[in-house]
C-alpha cells in the first residue's frame, strides 16, 4: 500500500495551540499530547499494547485497558457507537452481550475492522471478549471491544484469541501510550490527552486514548476512543456527560463526511480518587470533558488525510439546532468548499451556494456571511469589500486555522463545525491507495 | 484564472457510444451531438448567439431563442428551477413576473451569474427580460431570462441590455449552435442533441441546447437548458413531460453533489408541426424527452471537472424511492467512493460504509452488492470472490463506464444515479482557481 505521506508530512495545525480549543478555568493540561499516559493517567486503570500479527508491518496491533482489580466494585461506565446501517461485529456484540453500565475492561485490535463479515466475525468479536476476560479473570459481559482496519476480511480468531489474552495479561499502570500505539492505523501521531479537574467535591483527572483520521484506506474503520476518569460515578451520570461531549466533538467534526462502521466511544469511570461528585461537579467534570474530547476531535481533523487546514464554521441564525447543523454539514462537506480553502481563496459563493442548496426550497433574504472575519454577504446580496479587508481576508485564507461564519437570518439557533480542506494529498492517500 | 485543464483533455466517456443511453424504438438521433442543430432543429424556432462584453475572453456571452413569429398564436411552455435558497435574480424574476405557460423567448448571458446580487441584480434580469421583448416586438412576460458565470459581481446594466437586444434582432432559423456556443462558460463541448419522434399522431421533433459541467469556477452556476419541439402542447402537458423527464436526467447526475443558484431548464412547444398529440402521442413524445435529456445530463457527467468515468449506480431494494435516491446520492457524493473509482479500485467497503452511514439507525441484514457485475457482498456479508470474478472486476473498474448495484434487501423501490469520479484534475480545477 502506498502510505500517508509518511511520517513527515507536516502537521499543519498544532492542536498544542490551536485556538480552537480552550480549556475551562483551573482546568490543567498534564503534558504534551504526544507524551500523555492518556488512558491511564487517572487511578485504577490499567493498559497494554502488543503485537499479535494482525498487521504486516509486524507493529502493535492488539491491546487492553482495564480497571484495577480493587477498583472492580466502583466503576460506571458508558458508551456510545456508530448508527451506521452496516455496524461491524464488535459493535453489534458490544450492543447486545455487554453490561456497558459497569465495563471492567476494553480490548481493541487494529489492522482489521472486523465489519460485513456476517455470523463468522459475530463469533469473532465474542472470542476476542472471551479471551480479554478470562485474561483478567472477570466476567465476559464486562468487556467491550473495538476493532478498526480493512472490512469485509475474514480475522483469524486464533491469532486475535491469543493476541488479546496475552494483552489482558500484560497490563499496566502506566500502559496508556502501548494501548494507543496498538489501536493506531494511518493515524500519524497519538492521540492522548490528560486533565487534573479541581471539582468543587475535590481534585479528579481525566485520560483518554483515541485513534482516528478519516476514512484513510479501503475502507479503514475511522475512530475508537476510550476515556476514563478516577471520579467516582453513576452509569447514568456516565452516560449524561459522555453523550454532550461526543455532541460538541465527533459529532461536529468531518475529515470527509463519512460515518464509519465501527466508530465507538468508551467512557470508564474507576471510582479511585474516592471523590464522588455533586450535580455543581458534574458540571464541573463535563465542561472538562467537553473540552478534552474537542482537544481529540481538533486531532483527528488535523491529522485528516492530507489537511492542511482547520476550518471553524459556525452557522447561526438558523430555526433550530437541527437545521444548523444539517447546515454546517453540507458545506464542510462540500468538495468545492473544500477545495476553495486548500487554495486559500476566498470563493465565499461556494458557501452561499452549498448552504442554499441545503435550505432549498426556502427563501434567506437576511443571510449574512463572514469569511476570515470580514463580511462579505450581507442581506443576501455581496457586499463591496474595502482594499483593507480584502487583504485582511486573504490573510486569514492563509493561516492554519480559518473561521467561517453564516447567519442565516431566519431563527435564534445555531450550530460549530470543524473541517479540513481537501487537496492533493487527500486524492493521492484515496485514489493510488490500491486493496 | 486557470482554466479547465486546456480543450485537449481528452473526453474519456463519450455520450456517442455510452452503453447508458438508449433511445426509445424508431426515434432517430438527427446527427452527432458536436455538429447539431439544437434547439432550432425542430420547425417554428429562431435563435442567435452574439459577443455583448460580458467575458474577457471577447468570446460569445450573450443568447436568444425564439419561437417564429407565425407561431406565437401555437406555443405552450413549462419550466424548472432550481430551489436553492439563494436562487439567482433571473430566476426569481422567473418565477414571479413571467407567464411561464406561454414563453415565447429565452434570454441568456454567460459570464456573470447574476446572483447574490439583491434589488440590483433583481433590476438587470427585469432589463435583460425588457431588452429581449423590445428587441423581438413582444410582451415582456412572454420572455425567460438565465444567467451563468461569476456569483456575487454586478452586471453591467447597459452592456447587457444592448447586447441582448442585438442577439434578439439577430435571430436566424439555425441559429441554435451560436445560442449555445453563448451560454457555455468552462464546457468543454457544446451539449446539444435532436430527435426525430415518429408518434402515432405524426412526425415531431426534439432539440436542446444546454451548458453544464459541475460548479467549477469560484462559483459558476451549473445548469441552464433550453428544450424545444414543434410538437402541439398544452402547457399542463408540457409541465408534465418536462418534470417527468428532468426527474429521471439532471435530477439524477452528480458531479459534485452541488445544486447551483441558477439551474433552469425551459421546455417550449411551438406547434409548428401542426401535430397535436394524444395521449398516447404525449407518451412517446415523453419517452424520447427522457431520452434526450438524459444524453444531456450524461455529457454534463462526462464534461464533469476531471471526470475520467462515469458510474451507473443502482439502488434497489428500498423501502421507498425518495429512500433509494437518499442512499444513491449518499453514495454518489462521498469522496471516498470517487477517489476509489478514480483510482480503479474496487474498495466496495466505502460504498458499503456511505450507504450505511445514509441509513443510519436502520440495520440492513439482507444488503448484497455487485461492482461491476461481480457480487462481492451478500446478506450484509462479503463474499469469496473467485479468482475469476476477480479479474473481471478489476477490469470493469478500468473501463470508462462502471456499474454499482447495490440492493438494501428492505423493500422494492429503487433508483438509478449517475455520476462521475474525482481525482486530481478536479482538485487542480478547484483548488487552483483563484478568484
Amino acid at each position: 500500500m502506498s502510505g500517508k505521506g509518511g511520517p513527515d508530512h507536516p502537521i499543519v495545525v498544532d492542536p498544542e495551540s490551536s485556538r480552537f480549543f480552550r480549556l475551562p478555568p483551573d482546568v490543567r493540561l498534564v503534558e504534551p499530547a504526544s507524551g500523555s499516559q492518556g488512558a491511564t493517567y487517572p487511578a485504577g486503570f490499567l493498559a497494554a499494547g502488543v503485537v499479535g500479527g494482525l498487521k504486516d508491518s509486524g507493529r502493535p496491533d492488539m491491546g487492553v485497558l482495564a480497571v484495577a482489580s480493587e477498583c472492580r466494585g466502583t466503576t460506571a461506565s458508558a458508551a456510545v457507537f456508530t448508527t451506521n446501517a452496516f455496524a461491524a461485529a464488535p459493535v453489534r456484540v458490544n450492543q447486545t452481550e455487554c453490561d456497558l453500565d459497569h465495563l471492567l475492561a476494553v480490548a481493541m485490535n487494529s489492522g482489521n475492522a472486523n465489519a460485513c463479515t456476517g455470523e463468522q466475525g459475530l463469533g469473532v468479536a465474542r472470542v476476542m471478549q472471551e479471551s480479554c476476560a478470562v485474561g483478567l479473570g472477570i466476567a465476559k459481559a464486562s468487556v467491550a471491544v473495538g476493532s478498526t482496519g480493512i472490512i469485509g476480511v475474514p480475522l483469524d480468531e486464533a491469532m486475535l484469541a491469543a493476541g488479546i489474552r496475552k494483552a489482558a495479561q500484560a497490563v499496566v499502570p502506566d500502559g496508556g501510550p502501548a494501548f494507543e500505539h496498538s489501536v493506531m492505523t494511518t493515524d500519524r501521531f497519538p492521540k492522548m490527552c490528560a486533565l487534573d479537574v479541581p471539582t468543587v467535591d475535590g481534585l479528579v483527572h481525566l485520560g483518554v486514548c483515541a485513534k482516528g483520521a478519516g476514512m484513510i484506506s479501503p475502507a479503514m474503520a475511522t475512530m475508537l476512543c476510550v476515556v476514563t476518569t478516577d471520579a467516582t460515578l453513576q452509569p447514568a451520570g456516565a452516560k449524561n456527560l459522555l453523550k454532550a461531549a461526543v455532541d460538541t466533538s465527533f459529532n461536529r467534526i468531518t475529515v470527509d463526511g463519512e460515518m464509519s462502521t465501527n466508530d465507538s466511544v468508551f467512557f470508564i469511570a474507576s471510582g479511585a480518587s474516592g471523590v464522588s461528585l455533586s450535580s455543581e461537579g458534574l458540571d464541573q467534570l463535563g465542561a472538562a470533558l467537553d473540552a478534552m474530547l474537542l482537544r481529540i476531535a481538533l486531532m483527528m481533523v488535523a491529522d485528516g488525510e492530507g489537511a492542511t487546514k482547520i476550518v471553524r464554521l459556525q452557522v447561526a441564525g438558523a430555526p433550530d439546532e437541527p437545521t444548523a447543523v444539517h447546515v454546517a454539514r453540507a458545506i464542510a462537506g462540500s468538495p468545492l468548499v473544500k477545495t476553495a480553502v486548500c487554495g486559500e481563496d476566498p470563493n465565499w459563493g461556494r458557501v452561499i451556494s452549498a448552504a442554499g442548496a441545503a435550505m432549498r426550497g426556502k427563501r434567506l433574504p437576511h443571510a449574512s456571511l463572514l469569511l476570515g472575519g470580514v463580511k462579505v454577504v450581507e442581506n443576501a446580496a455581496a457586499l463591496p469589500v474595502s482594499e483593507s479587508d480584502n487583504v485582511k481576508m486573504h490573510a486569514a485564507m492563509k493561516e492554519p486555522e480559518l473561521d467561517i461564519h453564516l447567519d442565516l437570518g431566519t431563527g435564534e439557533a445555531s450550530a460549530e463545525i470543524f473541517f479540513s480542506d481537501m487537496g492533493h494529498e487527500y486524492v493521492t492517500i484515496n485514489a493510488e491507495y490500491h486493496t
